[in-house]
């Protein structure tokens, strides 16, 4: 696989978060070059919040992580890639249930703090022997800091791995986030996209985690599409040990938050725009502007229209500054606009406005712009005050090579 | 460009249809090597049905179109290929009344009862002199036949011409219905899809006529989809002359109909193949059967899912069986389903069934059959009665090649 152009030329070092721990290794569920199977082990007393894919065909991954969420605490994340475990019917469903009483045993923790993900291949059997074979040795090799395998260990068809960090604190103590995640196909939005895993030695009461969770996922993993493709098992988990020497936090109000809440939707945002970036086939990273319209909840649904359009997107592929497109995106969204408000700009130029072209426009500087990797589409709808941002990348011929062959 | 594999080998000879008079030349709005601009005449009582783009940013030629049709009466249709005249502002208003000016004082007819039809780049402004000067010489030129010309010069990026006919008897009288189309990129249901005129010699009252229209592209143009992009030009329209000797027919229940209805609906489903086979790009005539949905609409949703998701059709284009994929478009369709209920086939073969792998599934036929150029995959739900079929194509590298440096 050609790696992305937007490939980082060095990785963030993220640093030990007390109580957490961390292992990866090959189990040889899929992938015979790499590892494909991460442990996280967390210490008594973790709180988790998650975000799952609303998808009606999801993985029974999937259905244990919504059902395990209700009791709240955590110890063990087991993350396979390579295989999604996904319509694999009652079978699908005793491998869940064989990796967890395993991850149990050896931790000697209730079965409901156990996370078994996973992703790849729908619809094979997976061979969870091969996972519960390497629980013993992936405890035995238990770190503090590896996140560089972890974040390898995760991947699929993903070109590079995906990490961040950010330093915050709460109440004047110093806390630490630091995130993973994976995707590249098979990514749009209406939910955490692919898997993403968040941890922070935070002090903070379940119900508030999860409503920080819930909330910013949806401006960050949930307002991006590579391929309008959703996923069976997209899954975003974010882990607070409690370790951090602050009182415990239970209201999402207090203020003593406000630092730490702009530390996490910043390092959502940096993650998903991570996964944008190795889009199938990407070559541009796209920012869609939308404002001016009816609602937000509209504001987004353009976007979506507009970032999904196969004819937009091979447009910014083709670097060809094709306004008529979006245009027409827009007019296809349902959502309501009239021509003679719309005005239409990438980069900084305006290229239509009240239903027309723009009379001063110049195509030479925009086709110019559209050379670049980074691209930004603004689109005001010019009835309301609802705005979003959707992010994307275009649609290549190395999309095509991927995908037309990517299971044989 | 490339012409698609299913271009007919031999074309329909259209007959002539009483009422009906043709022309077509090359005008220059944007062809230079084929006609581009297409006159029929049709004699005064000549009864008119419409469908139109329900885009919201629809062309002034639309706007025109859906206030004529409140008069229910035609004259003469120009379609232009080449420049859609859309987003054109009060200028694209200019230009159609320009056009519908010229027309009625060649005609000596109303203005509403004169149809100007655009398709081809958006945004860019129309020369209708180029058409308006073009009128006499296509008058003087206008023949009973040319059937093959005027299906050629409507064509933008299709690679062969588009034309059906049917014979067919109200009460006992022969009966005539032609129709040609065009259509290959930016083709996504939810109207009449593109450009597709059809005319008869039956004698229908209009309304009559408009109900039968707007029924029978529900299955056929309104679906079908080739990237899932909505046209701001989409329109049918089907004209009746009325010199067929039978007595008028006034109501849409006349049992008369009944052989005219089967015709009419069978036209229009060959022109909507024709659109679906000549997708830009496709290798592959694909038909998506979704059965045991809540409702047809909700079947029809599903459909469109999987026949707009770009990892199905790329796995279709990869000739990889690739069941795992269709099952994640219909969890993203947001439509009732059950996991355990789902019954997905390819062809012959049950791939899979109650929410897992068919255990007597054996790929090796079903990856042979995927070789073929006609494909059908069959759905079921398995919650309700609720059915209907989508038609599409596969997305290619040759799609990317063509959309990525369309317009420079």
């Amino acid at each position: 696989m050609e790696p992305s152009p937007f490939t980082p030329s060095t990785y963030p070092t993220l640093p030990a978060i007390e109580g957490v721990r961390l292992s990866s290794t090959q189990c040889g569920v899929k992938y015979r070059h790499k590892a494909d199977v991460f442990l996280a082990v967390f210490e008594p007393g973790t709180h988790v919040a998650g975000v799952f894919t609303r998808s009606l065909t999801a993985s029974a991954n999937i259905d244990w992580g919504r059902e395990a969420l209700t009791h709240g605490t955590a110890r063990a994340l087991v993350v396979n890639s390579g295989n999604a475990n996904a319509f694999n019917g009652r079978a699908g469903e005793e491998s869940v249930e064989r990796i967890v009483h395993a991850c149990s045993q050896l931790l000697d923790c209730s079965v409901h703090e156990v996370y078994p993900c996973a992703t790849g291949v729908i619809g094979e059997p997976l061979s969870d022997h091969l996972i519960t074979d390497s629980l013993q040795t992936l405890y035995d090799h238990l770190t503090d800091d590896d996140w560089d395998h972890a974040a390898e260990a995760i991947m699929t068809t993903d070109t590079y791995k995906k990490m961040a960090t950010r330093s915050t604190n709460i109440d004047g103590v110093p806390v630490t986030l630091n995130g993973i995640t994976k995707g590249s196909g098979m990514i749009a939005p209406d939910m955490a996209t692919m898997l993403a895993y968040i941890f922070t030695d935070a002090h903070i009461a379940q119900p508030v985690l999860q409503q920080l969770l819930s909330e910013y996922v949806g401006r960050s993993f949930n307002a991006i599409t590579v391929d309008s493709d959703t996923s069976t098992s997209d899954t975003a988990l974010l882990f607070a040990t409690g370790k951090a020497s602050h009182d415990l936090i239970d209201s999402v109000d207090d203020p003593r938050l406000d630092e730490f809440k702009a530390a996490l939707a910043d390092l959502l945002l940096e993650l998903a725009h991570l996964i944008v970036k190795d889009g199938e086939g990407a070559t541009k990273f796209v920012a869609v502007h939308v404002t001016g319209a009816a609602s937000d909840g509209a504001a987004k649904r353009i976007g979506l229209s507009i970032a999904n359009s196969p004819l937009v997107k091979t447009a910014l592929a083709g670097e060809d500054p094709n306004w008529g497109r979006i245009v027409m995106a827009v007019g296809k969204s349902g959502e309501a606009a009239r021509r003679e408000l719309l005005t239409v700009g990438i980069g900084d130029a305006v290229l239509a406005k009240q239903g027309q072209l723009n009379p001063d426009y110049v195509e030479a500087p925009t086709a110019e712009y559209m050379k670049g990797d980074h691209i930004d589409i603004h689109v005001d709808i010019g009835i309301g005050q609802g705005s979003f941002t959707v992010w994307t990348c275009d649609l290549t011929h190395q999309y095509i090579t991927i995908n037309a062959d990517y299971r044989s």
